[in-house]
């Protein structure tokens, strides 16, 4: 699990319209994520931050009061306890997330 | 700090030859990280997991016994305790690298 190229890495269904594949160590998970189009998550928070990066297509994210349409190359931080979202549009998008595991906070 | 475009991400010098931008949280560090042509980190360890990801240039890596040359959109997790190190070769390497604090170790 030490080296992956995020543009060819195998994926496998998470959850119907998330493929994903996860390195889990002991205060990180690195997850390589593509989320299918037409999808949403209208919000929720968490006691932990999350990170992470678009690698291709595009997302429209919400973190508080911050909201933004972020495609290659655009990062985003959720510091802990803020309210976040995200919805996708017509094509999928493919991201490399971030957050420590539950154990570890 | 919640939204980076990364390619284009105003940094400033951390240490000689290392140009970083940083988002400190309470269970992540998130930093956007340029590293100069010729450095060379050879070899240490530390006892919080590690990862990222490659943005532009190519890098040398090492975590255990596994070596790899890693260029743009590939990522690296280095489990907590294991040795690890890299050389940059004759052009700079963006990365986007995520610890977490040590408070939080």
């Amino acid at each position: 699990m030490t080296f992956w190229n995020v543009d060819n890495l195998q994926l496998q269904e998470f959850r119907p319209g998330v493929n994903s594949k996860a390195a889990i160590g002991k205060s990180l998970i690195m997850v390589c994520m593509e989320i299918a189009a037409g999808k949403e998550d209208t919000g929720h928070d968490h006691v932990f931050d999350q990170c992470g990066m678009v690698i291709a297509g595009k997302i429209e994210m919400f973190v508080g009061d911050e909201r933004k349409i972020l495609a290659a190359h655009e990062s985003y931080f959720i510091p802990a306890g803020i309210r976040h979202g995200w919805k996708t549009f017509d094509k999928a998008v493919k991201l490399l997330d971030i957050c420590p595991p539950q154990t570890a906070v």
